[in-house]
Protein backbone atom coordinates (compact mmCIF):
# COMPACT_ATOMS: atom_id res chain seq x y z
CA UNK A 1 0.00 0.00 0.00
CA UNK A 2 1.69 3.73 -0.77
CA UNK A 3 1.42 6.31 1.34
CA UNK A 4 -1.49 8.42 0.88
CA UNK A 5 -1.13 12.32 0.28
CA UNK A 6 -1.27 14.70 2.71
CA UNK A 7 -4.58 16.46 2.32
CA UNK A 8 -5.60 19.87 1.98
CA UNK A 9 -8.21 21.72 4.64
CA UNK A 10 -10.74 21.49 2.14
CA UNK A 11 -10.19 18.31 0.85
CA UNK A 12 -9.90 17.22 4.38
CA UNK A 13 -13.48 18.87 5.72
CA UNK A 14 -15.28 17.74 2.76
CA UNK A 15 -14.13 14.12 3.56
CA UNK A 16 -14.59 14.31 7.17
CA UNK A 17 -17.56 11.93 8.26
CA UNK A 18 -19.32 11.02 11.71
CA UNK A 19 -18.17 7.34 11.20
CA UNK A 20 -20.35 4.64 12.15
CA UNK A 21 -18.49 1.51 11.74
CA UNK A 22 -14.71 0.81 11.53
CA UNK A 23 -12.47 -1.70 10.44
CA UNK A 24 -11.04 -3.53 13.74
CA UNK A 25 -8.25 -5.25 12.57
CA UNK A 26 -6.69 -2.16 10.89
CA UNK A 27 -4.48 -0.34 13.81
CA UNK A 28 -3.55 3.28 13.51
CA UNK A 29 0.29 3.49 13.14
CA UNK A 30 2.12 5.14 16.16
CA UNK A 31 3.66 7.35 14.22
CA UNK A 32 0.75 8.63 12.13
CA UNK A 33 -1.45 8.55 15.76
CA UNK A 34 1.88 10.46 17.41
CA UNK A 35 1.00 12.84 14.36
CA UNK A 36 -2.41 13.76 14.46
CA UNK A 37 -2.21 14.40 18.22
CA UNK A 38 0.68 16.76 17.96
CA UNK A 39 -1.17 18.71 15.09
CA UNK A 40 -4.18 18.88 17.37
CA UNK A 41 -1.66 20.10 19.31
CA UNK A 42 -1.02 23.49 17.23
CA UNK A 43 -4.52 25.44 17.95
CA UNK A 44 -3.65 28.78 19.50
CA UNK A 45 -5.56 28.99 23.24
CA UNK A 46 -5.80 32.18 25.38
CA UNK A 47 -2.12 33.24 26.90
CA UNK A 48 -1.02 29.72 24.98
CA UNK A 49 -2.03 28.04 28.22
CA UNK A 50 -3.21 24.66 26.31
CA UNK A 51 -5.84 23.58 29.00
CA UNK A 52 -6.48 19.97 26.85
CA UNK A 53 -5.61 17.13 27.68
CA UNK A 54 -5.48 13.79 25.70
CA UNK A 55 -6.12 10.03 27.16
CA UNK A 56 -5.39 7.28 24.37
CA UNK A 57 -7.48 4.12 25.26
CA UNK A 58 -6.31 1.30 22.52
CA UNK A 59 -5.92 -1.58 25.47
CA UNK A 60 -8.43 -4.05 24.50
CA UNK A 61 -9.72 -4.39 27.74
CA UNK A 62 -9.97 -0.35 28.34
CA UNK A 63 -11.80 -0.64 24.38
CA UNK A 64 -14.29 -2.81 26.09
CA UNK A 65 -14.05 -0.49 29.56
CA UNK A 66 -14.88 2.58 27.37
CA UNK A 67 -17.95 0.90 25.49
CA UNK A 68 -19.75 0.60 28.73
CA UNK A 69 -19.05 3.89 29.57
CA UNK A 70 -20.82 5.49 26.42
CA UNK A 71 -23.79 3.32 26.34
CA UNK A 72 -22.42 0.26 24.38
CA UNK A 73 -21.79 2.40 21.59
CA UNK A 74 -19.50 0.15 19.23
CA UNK A 75 -17.83 2.50 17.36
CA UNK A 76 -14.83 2.70 20.46
CA UNK A 77 -14.73 -1.21 20.59
CA UNK A 78 -14.09 -1.39 17.05
CA UNK A 79 -11.96 1.31 16.26
CA UNK A 80 -7.89 1.00 17.40
CA UNK A 81 -7.61 3.58 19.07
CA UNK A 82 -10.14 6.40 21.30
CA UNK A 83 -8.76 9.81 22.10
CA UNK A 84 -10.33 11.08 25.66
CA UNK A 85 -10.17 14.95 25.06
CA UNK A 86 -10.08 16.63 28.40
CA UNK A 87 -10.59 20.12 29.34
CA UNK A 88 -7.86 21.64 32.30
CA UNK A 89 -9.15 23.99 34.52
CA UNK A 90 -6.03 24.93 36.05
CA UNK A 91 -2.90 24.91 33.16
CA UNK A 92 -1.91 28.61 34.84
CA UNK A 93 -1.39 27.07 38.22
CA UNK A 94 0.48 23.89 36.97
CA UNK A 95 2.43 24.80 33.46
CA UNK A 96 2.87 28.29 32.91
CA UNK A 97 6.40 28.11 33.84
CA UNK A 98 7.00 25.09 31.38
CA UNK A 99 5.32 27.09 28.80
CA UNK A 100 6.93 30.76 29.52
CA UNK A 101 10.27 29.04 29.20
CA UNK A 102 9.86 27.44 26.01
CA UNK A 103 8.71 30.47 24.91
CA UNK A 104 12.02 32.20 26.06
CA UNK A 105 14.37 29.48 25.23
CA UNK A 106 12.53 30.37 21.24
CA UNK A 107 13.41 33.98 21.60
CA UNK A 108 9.41 35.00 21.31
CA UNK A 109 9.58 36.45 24.55
CA UNK A 110 11.75 38.35 27.04
CA UNK A 111 12.34 37.50 30.52
CA UNK A 112 10.55 40.60 31.28
CA UNK A 113 7.79 39.59 28.95
CA UNK A 114 7.67 36.13 30.69
CA UNK A 115 6.60 38.03 34.03
CA UNK A 116 4.08 40.72 32.61
CA UNK A 117 2.30 37.77 31.08
CA UNK A 118 2.33 35.28 33.80
CA UNK A 119 0.55 38.03 35.76
CA UNK A 120 -2.06 38.69 33.11
CA UNK A 121 -2.80 34.88 32.50
CA UNK A 122 -3.29 34.37 36.18
CA UNK A 123 -5.27 37.50 36.40
CA UNK A 124 -7.81 36.80 33.41
CA UNK A 125 -7.82 32.93 34.73
CA UNK A 126 -9.15 34.14 38.00
CA UNK A 127 -11.30 36.11 36.92
CA UNK A 128 -12.84 33.22 34.75
CA UNK A 129 -16.61 32.89 35.63
CA UNK A 130 -16.13 29.40 34.94
CA UNK A 131 -12.99 28.09 34.38
CA UNK A 132 -14.11 24.28 33.69
CA UNK A 133 -16.62 25.60 30.55
CA UNK A 134 -13.55 27.89 29.30
CA UNK A 135 -11.13 24.61 29.47
CA UNK A 136 -13.76 22.32 28.03
CA UNK A 137 -14.78 25.33 24.93
CA UNK A 138 -10.86 25.53 24.37
CA UNK A 139 -10.24 22.04 24.63
CA UNK A 140 -12.96 21.53 21.96
CA UNK A 141 -10.61 23.70 19.41
CA UNK A 142 -7.95 20.56 20.11
CA UNK A 143 -10.25 18.09 19.53
CA UNK A 144 -11.94 19.46 16.12
CA UNK A 145 -8.01 19.85 14.97
CA UNK A 146 -7.35 16.47 15.64
CA UNK A 147 -10.67 15.24 13.91
CA UNK A 148 -9.50 17.47 10.87
CA UNK A 149 -5.45 16.41 10.86
CA UNK A 150 -6.93 12.34 11.55
CA UNK A 151 -8.73 13.25 7.96
CA UNK A 152 -5.55 14.64 6.55
CA UNK A 153 -3.31 11.95 7.57
CA UNK A 154 -6.07 9.31 5.84
CA UNK A 155 -7.37 8.19 9.10
CA UNK A 156 -11.26 8.42 9.94
CA UNK A 157 -13.26 9.72 12.80
CA UNK A 158 -16.42 9.17 15.22
CA UNK A 159 -17.62 11.50 17.60
CA UNK A 160 -19.08 9.93 20.93
CA UNK A 161 -21.27 12.85 22.51
CA UNK A 162 -23.43 10.38 24.83
CA UNK A 163 -21.57 9.41 27.77
CA UNK A 164 -22.32 7.84 31.10
CA UNK A 165 -19.70 10.56 33.37
CA UNK A 166 -19.76 8.89 36.25
CA UNK A 167 -18.56 5.62 34.94
CA UNK A 168 -16.13 7.29 32.80
CA UNK A 169 -14.40 9.49 35.71
CA UNK A 170 -14.69 6.47 37.53
CA UNK A 171 -13.29 3.95 35.01
CA UNK A 172 -10.53 6.09 34.09
CA UNK A 173 -9.86 8.06 37.04
CA UNK A 174 -10.30 11.39 35.82
CA UNK A 175 -9.76 14.10 38.16
CA UNK A 176 -11.83 16.46 39.34
CA UNK A 177 -10.28 19.63 37.75
CA UNK A 178 -10.46 18.03 34.06
CA UNK A 179 -13.89 17.86 32.39
CA UNK A 180 -14.80 16.10 29.75
CA UNK A 181 -14.98 17.80 26.41
CA UNK A 182 -15.08 14.90 24.12
CA UNK A 183 -14.49 11.16 22.49
CA UNK A 184 -12.94 10.75 19.57
CA UNK A 185 -12.79 7.45 18.02
CA UNK A 186 -9.78 6.77 15.06
CA UNK A 187 -9.41 4.06 13.20
CA UNK A 188 -10.23 3.07 9.25
CA UNK A 189 -13.90 2.72 8.22
CA UNK A 190 -15.16 -0.83 7.29
CA UNK A 191 -17.41 0.95 4.42
CA UNK A 192 -18.39 4.15 2.80
CA UNK A 193 -19.93 6.89 4.58
CA UNK A 194 -21.97 9.22 1.96
CA UNK A 195 -21.88 12.77 2.54
CA UNK A 196 -25.44 13.89 4.01
CA UNK A 197 -25.26 17.59 3.05
CA UNK A 198 -25.02 20.59 5.13
CA UNK A 199 -27.60 23.50 5.16
CA UNK A 200 -26.48 26.36 2.65
CA UNK A 201 -25.03 29.80 3.27
CA UNK A 202 -28.59 31.55 3.40
CA UNK A 203 -29.60 29.72 6.17
CA UNK A 204 -26.49 29.87 8.46
CA UNK A 205 -25.38 33.32 8.05
CA UNK A 206 -26.19 36.63 8.86
CA UNK A 207 -24.94 40.21 7.62
CA UNK A 208 -24.19 42.95 10.19
CA UNK A 209 -27.24 41.87 13.07
CA UNK A 210 -29.06 38.70 13.60
CA UNK A 211 -32.07 38.08 11.70
CA UNK A 212 -30.23 40.61 8.81
CA UNK A 213 -30.58 37.95 5.49
CA UNK A 214 -27.53 36.89 4.03
CA UNK A 215 -27.43 38.47 0.05
CA UNK A 216 -23.77 37.34 -0.64
CA UNK A 217 -24.74 34.11 -1.98
CA UNK A 218 -23.47 30.70 -1.54
CA UNK A 219 -19.72 29.50 -2.45
CA UNK A 220 -18.33 27.86 -5.32
CA UNK A 221 -15.74 25.71 -5.95
CA UNK A 222 -13.75 28.81 -7.31
CA UNK A 223 -13.72 29.97 -3.27
CA UNK A 224 -12.70 26.72 -1.47
CA UNK A 225 -10.03 26.14 -3.70
CA UNK A 226 -6.88 28.74 -3.98
CA UNK A 227 -5.85 25.93 -7.01
CA UNK A 228 -2.33 25.34 -7.16
CA UNK B 1 -0.29 38.98 -7.06
CA UNK B 2 -0.76 35.39 -7.48
CA UNK B 3 -3.13 33.27 -6.24
CA UNK B 4 -1.36 31.17 -3.05
CA UNK B 5 -1.45 27.53 -3.26
CA UNK B 6 -4.31 26.10 -0.68
CA UNK B 7 -2.13 25.10 2.16
CA UNK B 8 -2.55 21.09 3.43
CA UNK B 9 -4.05 20.63 6.99
CA UNK B 10 -0.39 20.29 8.72
CA UNK B 11 0.71 23.32 6.97
CA UNK B 12 -2.25 25.34 7.86
CA UNK B 13 -2.26 23.95 11.73
CA UNK B 14 2.09 24.51 11.75
CA UNK B 15 0.84 28.38 10.08
CA UNK B 16 -2.38 28.91 12.87
CA UNK B 17 -1.70 31.99 15.50
CA UNK B 18 -3.85 34.23 17.79
CA UNK B 19 -3.35 37.69 15.54
CA UNK B 20 -3.33 40.56 17.07
CA UNK B 21 -2.58 43.30 14.37
CA UNK B 22 -4.30 43.32 11.14
CA UNK B 23 -4.12 45.33 7.78
CA UNK B 24 -6.93 47.79 7.80
CA UNK B 25 -6.66 48.40 4.32
CA UNK B 26 -6.74 44.78 3.08
CA UNK B 27 -10.05 43.58 2.68
CA UNK B 28 -10.55 39.86 2.41
CA UNK B 29 -12.30 39.28 -0.88
CA UNK B 30 -16.16 37.93 -1.11
CA UNK B 31 -15.05 34.45 -2.65
CA UNK B 32 -12.35 33.96 -0.33
CA UNK B 33 -15.03 34.62 2.91
CA UNK B 34 -18.00 32.47 1.00
CA UNK B 35 -15.59 29.88 0.71
CA UNK B 36 -14.11 29.74 4.53
CA UNK B 37 -17.87 30.05 5.70
CA UNK B 38 -18.90 26.96 3.49
CA UNK B 39 -15.68 25.00 4.60
CA UNK B 40 -16.76 25.71 7.91
CA UNK B 41 -20.17 24.12 7.58
CA UNK B 42 -18.55 20.91 6.64
CA UNK B 43 -17.86 19.52 10.24
CA UNK B 44 -20.11 17.16 11.39
CA UNK B 45 -22.93 17.06 14.15
CA UNK B 46 -25.20 15.16 15.84
CA UNK B 47 -27.80 13.66 13.63
CA UNK B 48 -26.91 16.76 11.05
CA UNK B 49 -28.21 19.49 13.30
CA UNK B 50 -25.72 21.64 12.47
CA UNK B 51 -26.42 24.31 15.36
CA UNK B 52 -23.73 26.89 13.83
CA UNK B 53 -25.11 30.36 13.18
CA UNK B 54 -22.36 33.33 11.96
CA UNK B 55 -23.55 36.74 12.29
CA UNK B 56 -20.88 38.27 9.98
CA UNK B 57 -19.64 42.00 10.84
CA UNK B 58 -18.14 43.81 8.04
CA UNK B 59 -19.72 47.41 7.87
CA UNK B 60 -17.23 50.65 9.56
CA UNK B 61 -20.17 51.26 11.96
CA UNK B 62 -20.86 47.92 13.09
CA UNK B 63 -16.66 46.91 13.60
CA UNK B 64 -16.57 50.16 15.71
CA UNK B 65 -19.85 49.06 17.45
CA UNK B 66 -18.38 45.64 18.09
CA UNK B 67 -14.87 46.67 19.39
CA UNK B 68 -17.11 48.45 22.05
CA UNK B 69 -18.85 44.79 23.11
CA UNK B 70 -14.92 43.43 23.47
CA UNK B 71 -13.61 45.83 26.10
CA UNK B 72 -12.09 47.92 23.15
CA UNK B 73 -10.00 45.08 21.83
CA UNK B 74 -8.18 46.76 18.28
CA UNK B 75 -8.48 43.43 16.56
CA UNK B 76 -12.47 43.37 15.52
CA UNK B 77 -12.30 47.04 13.99
CA UNK B 78 -8.82 46.43 12.28
CA UNK B 79 -9.65 43.41 10.89
CA UNK B 80 -11.80 43.58 7.66
CA UNK B 81 -14.37 40.99 8.61
CA UNK B 82 -15.80 39.53 11.99
CA UNK B 83 -17.78 36.74 12.33
CA UNK B 84 -19.42 36.16 15.16
CA UNK B 85 -20.30 32.36 15.91
CA UNK B 86 -23.59 31.33 17.67
CA UNK B 87 -24.65 28.05 19.12
CA UNK B 88 -28.46 27.86 18.02
CA UNK B 89 -30.18 25.27 20.82
CA UNK B 90 -33.50 24.39 18.56
CA UNK B 91 -32.51 23.77 15.07
CA UNK B 92 -34.64 19.94 15.65
CA UNK B 93 -37.61 22.11 16.22
CA UNK B 94 -36.69 24.74 13.10
CA UNK B 95 -34.50 23.26 10.32
CA UNK B 96 -34.30 19.48 11.16
CA UNK B 97 -37.22 19.29 8.52
CA UNK B 98 -35.22 20.64 5.77
CA UNK B 99 -31.59 18.93 6.89
CA UNK B 100 -33.93 15.46 6.16
CA UNK B 101 -35.38 16.86 2.97
CA UNK B 102 -31.76 17.63 1.14
CA UNK B 103 -30.51 13.93 2.96
CA UNK B 104 -33.44 12.57 0.65
CA UNK B 105 -32.88 14.66 -2.40
CA UNK B 106 -28.96 13.69 -2.14
CA UNK B 107 -29.82 10.12 -1.92
CA UNK B 108 -28.82 9.10 1.22
CA UNK B 109 -31.96 8.33 3.44
CA UNK B 110 -35.03 7.12 2.56
CA UNK B 111 -38.61 8.53 3.55
CA UNK B 112 -38.84 5.62 6.43
CA UNK B 113 -35.51 6.12 7.77
CA UNK B 114 -36.15 10.19 7.84
CA UNK B 115 -39.01 9.64 10.10
CA UNK B 116 -37.52 7.43 12.12
CA UNK B 117 -34.12 10.03 12.47
CA UNK B 118 -36.26 12.70 13.46
CA UNK B 119 -37.70 10.94 16.26
CA UNK B 120 -34.27 10.00 17.42
CA UNK B 121 -32.88 13.43 16.87
CA UNK B 122 -35.72 15.22 18.79
CA UNK B 123 -35.67 12.75 21.67
CA UNK B 124 -31.67 13.39 21.67
CA UNK B 125 -32.04 17.09 22.15
CA UNK B 126 -35.47 16.17 24.37
CA UNK B 127 -33.03 14.07 26.94
CA UNK B 128 -29.82 16.94 26.57
CA UNK B 129 -29.71 18.39 29.88
CA UNK B 130 -28.05 21.46 28.86
CA UNK B 131 -28.88 22.43 24.96
CA UNK B 132 -27.76 25.81 25.14
CA UNK B 133 -24.26 24.07 26.54
CA UNK B 134 -24.45 21.70 23.67
CA UNK B 135 -25.08 24.29 21.22
CA UNK B 136 -22.00 26.00 22.05
CA UNK B 137 -19.43 22.99 22.33
CA UNK B 138 -20.92 21.75 18.93
CA UNK B 139 -20.77 25.33 17.20
CA UNK B 140 -16.85 25.26 18.38
CA UNK B 141 -16.17 22.72 15.98
CA UNK B 142 -17.22 24.97 13.38
CA UNK B 143 -15.62 27.99 14.68
CA UNK B 144 -12.01 25.70 14.26
CA UNK B 145 -12.31 24.61 10.87
CA UNK B 146 -13.46 28.48 10.31
CA UNK B 147 -10.18 29.26 11.63
CA UNK B 148 -8.09 26.62 9.73
CA UNK B 149 -9.68 26.83 6.71
CA UNK B 150 -9.31 30.70 6.70
CA UNK B 151 -5.55 29.57 6.88
CA UNK B 152 -5.43 27.33 4.46
CA UNK B 153 -7.05 30.21 2.31
CA UNK B 154 -4.09 32.44 3.47
CA UNK B 155 -6.36 34.10 5.68
CA UNK B 156 -5.62 35.19 9.23
CA UNK B 157 -7.53 34.56 12.28
CA UNK B 158 -7.49 36.46 15.94
CA UNK B 159 -9.96 34.86 18.81
CA UNK B 160 -11.67 36.93 20.89
CA UNK B 161 -13.09 35.34 24.45
CA UNK B 162 -13.37 38.15 26.51
CA UNK B 163 -16.65 39.56 25.91
CA UNK B 164 -19.21 42.21 27.56
CA UNK B 165 -21.99 39.18 26.76
CA UNK B 166 -25.07 41.64 27.29
CA UNK B 167 -23.75 44.65 25.43
CA UNK B 168 -23.52 42.32 22.13
CA UNK B 169 -26.79 40.12 22.67
CA UNK B 170 -28.34 44.38 22.42
CA UNK B 171 -26.29 45.48 20.00
CA UNK B 172 -26.16 42.74 17.42
CA UNK B 173 -30.39 41.64 18.36
CA UNK B 174 -28.91 38.34 19.69
CA UNK B 175 -32.12 36.17 20.41
CA UNK B 176 -32.59 33.63 23.82
CA UNK B 177 -32.04 31.01 21.92
CA UNK B 178 -28.52 31.80 20.34
CA UNK B 179 -25.68 31.75 22.54
CA UNK B 180 -22.36 33.16 22.00
CA UNK B 181 -19.86 30.68 20.98
CA UNK B 182 -16.93 33.23 20.44
CA UNK B 183 -15.68 35.85 17.84
CA UNK B 184 -12.99 35.33 15.39
CA UNK B 185 -11.48 38.34 13.57
CA UNK B 186 -10.63 37.66 10.20
CA UNK B 187 -7.88 39.13 8.12
CA UNK B 188 -4.34 40.02 6.54
CA UNK B 189 -1.65 40.42 9.40
CA UNK B 190 0.30 43.60 9.72
CA UNK B 191 3.48 41.87 11.13
CA UNK B 192 4.60 38.55 11.64
CA UNK B 193 3.56 36.88 14.83
CA UNK B 194 6.48 34.38 15.92
CA UNK B 195 5.42 30.28 16.84
CA UNK B 196 5.52 30.65 21.15
CA UNK B 197 5.88 26.66 20.92
CA UNK B 198 3.70 24.08 22.65
CA UNK B 199 4.14 22.00 25.16
CA UNK B 200 5.27 18.07 24.23
CA UNK B 201 3.00 15.22 23.54
CA UNK B 202 4.68 13.72 27.36
CA UNK B 203 3.24 16.41 28.89
CA UNK B 204 0.12 16.52 27.39
CA UNK B 205 -1.05 12.60 26.67
CA UNK B 206 -1.70 9.86 28.85
CA UNK B 207 -2.12 6.12 28.39
CA UNK B 208 -5.17 4.40 28.96
CA UNK B 209 -5.65 5.92 32.29
CA UNK B 210 -5.50 8.75 33.45
CA UNK B 211 -2.30 9.98 35.39
CA UNK B 212 -0.46 7.00 32.99
CA UNK B 213 2.61 8.51 31.73
CA UNK B 214 2.90 8.69 27.39
CA UNK B 215 5.48 6.71 25.95
CA UNK B 216 5.27 7.15 22.62
CA UNK B 217 7.45 9.70 22.25
CA UNK B 218 6.71 13.26 20.56
CA UNK B 219 5.98 13.28 16.92
CA UNK B 220 8.72 13.60 13.98
CA UNK B 221 8.00 15.52 10.81
CA UNK B 222 7.35 12.04 9.01
CA UNK B 223 4.56 11.53 11.56
CA UNK B 224 3.04 14.84 10.31
CA UNK B 225 2.56 14.96 6.49
CA UNK B 226 2.42 11.66 4.72
CA UNK B 227 4.15 13.05 1.79
CA UNK B 228 3.45 14.12 -1.68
Amino acid sequence: MTTPRTLTVPEALARLRWRRRFDPTRPVPNGTLKGILHLATLVPSQDNLQPWRFMVVRDDANRRRLRKCVYDRAEVEDAPVTVIVLGYRSPHRSHLGAILDREQALGTMTVEEAVEVRAKATARMDRCADPAAWSRLTAVRALTALMIAAESLGVSTALVEEVDHDRLIEAFGIPADHSLCGLVALGYPACDEPFPGRLGLADLCYQEHFGRPWTLGEASPDDVCAGP
